[in-house]
């Protein structure tokens, strides 16, 4: 067989290629309107997709487009303004007010392309009139600390907002919109990604004030009155102002895990996909995940070796420590510190945007060697698990996967390849 | 297809009939030896053993086994001790003590017979001379604060000990030892299964000295002396002690988990085993299996619906709240909360011994309806998991497994049906 790391590293680049826009989008591009064509979009792949656009577009067309600080992409009609992510910034605020304007200027005979993908929520913000981004926040805050559910949180977040919840769609009106989605989220709910700029949500103000109280979450007068204010409810399903419209999901988590099973089976070893949505706590995750890959050493299931178990979503991180970490690089501590050196047994994680937590680092890839190599360092997975160091313990092992920003981002890509 | 919740405590009695000693034991049964048969043995399961081998046993038997308060087994020959687990008592330390005679007297033309499973190294406790059980606890308790490996706890108990790695089967040389194992442990080593009582050990007391110091772990001076007396040594492997002597698992989580999914193949649903070992912290667990069995509804993967997934293994609880819970309820609590009442989704998770936790309750059933039912009696799952408190939740809602102890041991037994 080739080289185990080899090889991941090429399933996760037939990961990442499975979702690249450049890839993805022309085959989604829409016929061209008899009017003209606004490109607008948000989020950390959208920089990229409106550059497939120029490239295959055949008339005219501008637009606006915001996506993450370093994530841009040559364009030369479309303009990117890049904005902070995961905390909005001015940047992204001014950009949401102009394309709001810029959709409510379109005619019915032009067409409207929005390039969503994820992330885009927080780079698209414009709260309702009469509250500031501040008031926004701390009721997200509250919602964090409440124990709402997401779905709940959600919402919430649109209701507070003049793009989420289909309401960029809405100020397209009467033109016609086309959207194309990366998705990130379990479940590739369009009204998930991106919280829905473009699409229906059936949650109501009601159930937003309901949510409120029933978590006992205090909120300003501003808040209040945004909430009881009509005009800031959400697009419902059947509005007609979605008439002609249609939403394309051009990239999500699971075709990115099937380019990757294909590399491996094309290697001859047998791809197992367990999820393409799995949660949970990081290192826990590792855990479990260890006991599969015992499992299939010992036992050939949930398939025989050599076997890549493969898996996607977004595992979390409950910090503990001063250490510089992601959630990939986390997972794998987990996942090392299982495994204590088994033989045979290799992994890569990555988050497929590039950047696994706050550091320019994608993610890192685990070998049998790993304790090895780390003590030769003197450096202890139990250590960097205590201090949430995953990017510190794989830097001084020499084992970090370094991608730069991808442009794309559909969530985590993780294989665990155990030979026989 | 058959009703999912009858399918899953079908699964459940075929997983424990697999590990029954009244089934196992007869095949293992050694050639009657020209001189007498002494039977010893400790554990959860050895006092169904000890039966077993009464009901079969062609000659002259007698012998002496410790198990679990509640866990004996009707014998006429075989005196059945009942003691504490998993700290120890003095009814196990008196036994203990017992059984080191009666395997010291037999004779060369004597057989032994040893039935060991789990639980039984705290059952079987003889510590070493000069130091008593507080000083084993005291050692034992400053080892798992420590951060220790697992490993390296088990090096340092064995050399604290008089029947642990091996010296039981030393005490009864010449005489020949047969030994049959029920595994609850992951991996299946004789050498871990209570604490390889009748099995070789390569660990040394250097190398029990060393983790003592490596972990800055306070002894007392009796605990030192003890570890410096070469009579302390575990049985070496290659030991003519050990000559002639035989060891047989007879049943191990694996064997559970093939013979549960033969059920559901029988029922016409795929069986996908994840791991007879499966680690980490219960609701995690639960969490991240949620993400599998949304996987096998989408996208047929690891199996196509109808599909069980299987798995054995402990998984652990970090407790935070005051409830009445066990591993095995706090893992269909993350689990139900992860899949949000999701349809045609249930789940089954027990302890194979009967007892999940502290409770005589073996574990639980999830079900779609399980939050409703739970909202029906004011219970949620959230506060269920912020205190702990499985046992409570699945009383209220009248979802749990109650099996009385079960005579066996093979660590818990989850199943998870997706139906399409």
């Amino acid at each position: 067989m080739t080289d185990p790391v080899a090889l991941m590293q090429r399933m996760f680049r037939a990961a990442l290629d499975a979702a690249d826009p450049l890839r993805r989008v022309p085959a989604f591009l829409p016929e061209p309107p008899s009017g003209r064509l606004l490109v607008v979009g948000a989020g950390k792949a959208s920089a990229r997709m409106a550059q497939a656009v120029e490239a295959n577009w055949p008339g005219e067309l501008n637009g606006l487009v915001v996506t993450r600080y370093g994530h841009g992409a040559p364009c030369a009609r479309i303009e990117i303004v890049e904005a902070a992510h995961p905390v909005p910034d001015q940047a992204g605020l001014d950009a949401a007010e102009r394309m709001l304007q810029m959709v409510s200027a379109v005619g019915p005979d032009d067409l409207c392309l929005a390039l969503i993908s994820g992330g885009g929520s927080a780079l698209l913000s414009a709260p309702v009139a009469g509250i500031g981004l501040a008031d926004k926040q701390a009721v997200n805050r509250a919602l964090l600390a409440s124990g709402a559910a997401i779905g709940e949180m959600n919402c919430v977040r649109k209701h507070l907002s003049r793009v989420k919840g289909g309401r960029l769609a809405a100020a397209a009106a009467p033109a016609r919109m086309v959207s194309l989605l990366i998705s990130d989220v379990p479940g590739d709910d369009p009204g998930v990604i991106a919280s829905g700029p473009t699409v229906a949500d059936p949650t109501t103000l009601e159930m937003a004030r309901r949510i409120l109280d029933r978590y006992g979450i205090v909120r300003s007068a501003a808040v209040d009155a945004a909430l009881s204010d009509p005009a800031n409810e959400t697009l419902k399903p059947g509005d007609s102002r979605l008439d002609g419209n249609a939403v394309h999901l051009i990239a999500a988590p699971q075709q990115s895990l099937e380019a990757a099973a294909a590399v491996a089976k094309d290697a001859g070893v047998v791809p197992v996909i367990l999820g393409d949505a799995l949660e949970g706590e990081a290192r826990e995750v590792g855990k479990v995940m260890a006991g599969i890959a015992a499992q299939v050493r010992r036992h050939g299931q949930p398939g025989p070796a050599p076997c890549a178990l493969i898996s996607g979503g977004e595992t979390t991180v409950t910090v503990r420590g001063a250490g510089r970490g992601g959630r990939n690089v986390e997972f794998l501590l987990g996942l090392a510190e299982a495994l204590i050196g088994a033989p045979g047994i290799y992994a890569l994680a990555c988050d497929t945007d590039g950047i696994d937590g706050a550091e320019d680092v994608a993610g890192a890839i685990v070998r049998p060697e790993t304790p090895t190599r780390a003590a030769a360092v003197h450096r202890s997975l139990a250590d960097a698990l205590a201090e949430n160091d995953g990017h510190g313990f794989f830097e001084a092992i020499g084992d970090q996967v370094i991608t730069g920003p991808t442009l794309t981002n559909v969530n985590d890509f993780r294989v665990i390849l155990v030979l026989p």
